[in-house]
């Protein structure tokens, strides 16, 4: 028996760049935070701290910021910064065989001034998280573009019951309650040729008209109808990773007080919560391997 | 020397309730975080552990509870929620001297679809945090409204220079700058017959645009100029207190890799950071004690 | 009527620093979380944005960081330290009428190495956070002590029963419950020729062991005896505040699945929580005013 | 092109239980937060949501609870519980074919009271938390432990040089850093004949032991040592798998103020860190699938 190293990645994370477009006006902005990932040949690095091969995750840290400038109106998008990212290291770091670039991106709304969006002044949007993961091994560059805590509810159609029922089971059914969800969904495309801020804006507004729309009979009947939704609407999606919390909000029993309580007042509750994660695929989509999604969603 | 009780406050924190009003089409619903504390005289509950004169904070859950249904349209905004609620403790529990009521609302917009806004599907707003602190000792309710996590940023019109200059101050004076903050507000009413939704929008509004409009040489002259303005626009509005981050965008040196950086790419920092604080008030207002505004604003 | 400024107060929050002492073997060292706020005349920088009276936060942050090496020993706790930083703001800058020093400290703990403690690597300690303000006004510099995120919890002795019914009041009386709580505290010295380190330890020691040996009708009632014991056991201390949130574990009903729960399954509960604040003081003790206490504890 | 469910999971997650163990003093407590994921066919409830077979998930909530008192002895350890609960799901719910129980476990301190430990009262580790992850599908249960947030930090035998330089390389080379890290480990068993709770111990022991002894020249070779030194200790277990962010402490420059700083003063960063992850494993270790550690650890 020998011990041995196995799988290894390392990169700098977190890096919080923010970019301003002032040649003209209005001004433009992005924010991003940026973690990088490398994989390839460090096994000296960790077997002996011979650190020839090792390219520091400081330099990475520079390389973010620098790209924020050279990598022209790349810059724009998350999509294309993260792809110009991965594909500088995979290219021109010889020991890198695969780059993993994972982007937060906060969208951020033009303040309002005298009735008119302000040129220079922004607020965060607040509502949602724009997330990118692009993983180029140079050959192939897999774009995953994604969404987190975007917390939807509807006060109706939506019911649960019918369920299996055996031991443990007490709940009791239901044709109408609160749905509620944080949605956090990454969503792999199969072309790079794409307006990534409309593709984003679109699908966001696929999956929220679903799940307005839907009467749901139970949260993973609302998965598939968006995901569904998403992939019918824009075919160049291949493949939609969803996870959602259910959200419970708990009818609250006001009886011992003498007060009704007809679907008005519920207690939102914090943990425990339902889990529901899905995938939702074209069947004749291209598997991405292991790697293309970003694995801190947690499947 | 004697060992003695001081002043003592106790409650039920953070009670989540949600209430759905489906009257009508379209369903409305608020979304509350209630806290209450109240004081009074439990000094044996604290002497000897007889709890005869205790109120249960499990009672006050039940209350705030019942209350989302009971208050009627005084349930529909934050302020007049937690002036019910107040009135009630201190009105109808004999022990309880003083009560406070703070609540942090959630604002959620309309999910759209179809074109419209869907009548029973939400999405959480996010960019802030509304919030409120009532304050009633059987005689005087104090109203104070209030924001929390507005994130607001400027690409320019921003400088800070001609700053005193001593042994340990390094920082090179600048006429161009990205500013940025997190507004934390509290506002003190000195009128109660107020439609809260459309005052916390004005306020917003006036804090939002002077934020956007003026030229600033330091964040304490913005923070004055925003609370002018809101008292200018709002005279009813006695005192405004501000607690603003100065969330630091530090231009990053591209020089070592020959890129010019024309006030472009910035590290967005998350410690340390300045924090200023400060009040602007009408010179006639009423002193409204040290209790009406929420604490846990730090200062 | 006219708008003025009312209070105000600036400066640099949370500049994180680590201290080595590394003169002899074993290494120390003490990590730092310090907050700076002054207080003075700094009217024009909000009235017309003249920063000339302004020291700068970054210079405050400097100011912290040099300290950690200037201030010789006085850095080795953070009472003496933030005593320093104090008096070195208000003498030294003309324009300040008072400082206010916060910090967090970190305890670490050696890491054991061959079944002794390391001369050099250490591990975060994790069970509370060491917390001292020091004001200084030119003239006086109040010390206070505390600690929070003090987890503590005892599996019996609590009891709670005989309390205030009315309307809303569902809550069942038990003799026999788990009570739990994370503990907050603050506490004034009335002497500051004191070994801090041993004062906190003791002052420590002395909570948790009346925690833990208290037979308890209420929180309430152990809070009172907490405060009881530390200032009886230390008379230089004047003044105890505690902020005690009652972190509920509700016994779960179990009887559906024909199980017996004699006091064995609990849940945890995050939201509502009950909260708990009070203050024990010496009734000989100065009024240290308002400004002494962190105003953070939130009352 | 046919729209089709990819590969789906739910379940509870996050119930946090604490059970009481009082039948002979002292008393003994565990505390766990447990989410439960099970996989299987649940394709009805996605496509027309028929819920027949569904468990639902307040159902396996209420399983968490009852099996914190019909396990009996596994409860007192994370990994026996956890598997305990695996096999139910899979032997018990004929639709589920694989389940995975999660289990952040806290670990509890007894409180000195008198010189002695007390035999009801605790207070909360804090320094790390202890995680469990068993995946169960019928045939075999994998078992992995872990720990969490375990902040470990050396203040010499740490260099870092002889580095890759390219066009973005800046950092300086050092021979003498602080080296901090927050250590995220699972490890894989390969007996499960184990004891739990002295395995666990001991594993701690030798990394913290590693990390404080090993001189350093990257914190990858620190990373493979603890590794390499965890399965020579303890053979039986087949992989170690870590996530280390490089908590970088950067010196500050206090030559502007005249104040020599001998590795003595840092700034402790948040933002952005190094994030360094790798396996360890014995080359003769079955191959434990994909499912077998917790995806969340982010690789």
């Amino acid at each position: 028996m020998n011990i041995v190293l196995g799988h290894t990645q390392y990169g700098k994370a977190e890096t919080h760049v923010v970019r301003v477009f002032r040649d003209h006006e209005p001004h433009e902005i992005v924010d991003y935070v940026v973690s990088v990932a490398v994989t390839g040949d460090f096994t000296d690095v960790h077997l002996t701290g011979d650190n020839a091969r090792c390219l520091t995750t400081d330099a990475m840290k520079n390389t973010v910021n620098a790209y924020a400038k050279e990598a022209g109106d790349a810059v724009r998008q998350p999509e294309s910064f993260a792809a110009a990212l991965a594909r500088h290291f995979v290219a021109d770091v010889p020991q890198v065989e695969r780059a993993r670039i994972q982007i937060d991106a906060t969208p951020w709304d033009r303040l309002p001034s005298g009735g008119q969006p302000h040129p220079h002044a922004f607020s965060k949007r607040g509502s949602y998280v724009r997330t990118v993961t692009v993983t180029d091994d140079g050959t192939t560059a897999h774009v995953v573009s994604g969404v987190r805590d975007l917390v939807v509810l509807k006060t109706t159609d939506s019911e649960f019951h019918g369920f299996y029922e055996e031991r443990y089971t007490t709940l009791a059914p239901t044709t109408d309650r609160i749905m509620a969800t944080s949605v956090t969904a990454q969503w792999l495309h199969t072309d790079t040729d794409v307006d990534w801020g409309k593709s984003h804006d679109r699908v966001l507004a696929t999956l929220s008209g679903t799940f307005a729309g839907h009467h749901s009979f139970a949260l993973q009947q609302t998965l598939h109808a968006m995901g569904d939704a998403i992939i019918t609407e824009q075919p160049e999606i291949a493949e939609v990773r969803f996870s959602l919390p259910n959200k419970h909000h708990f009818l609250v029993d006001l009886s011992p007080f003498g007060v009704e309580n007809h679907q008005e007042v519920f207690h939102a509750d914090d943990r425990p919560y339902g889990y529901i994660e899905g995938t939702v695929r074209r069947d004749d989509a291209p598997d991405p391997g292991p790697d293309a999604f970003d694995p801190g969603q947690g499947w």
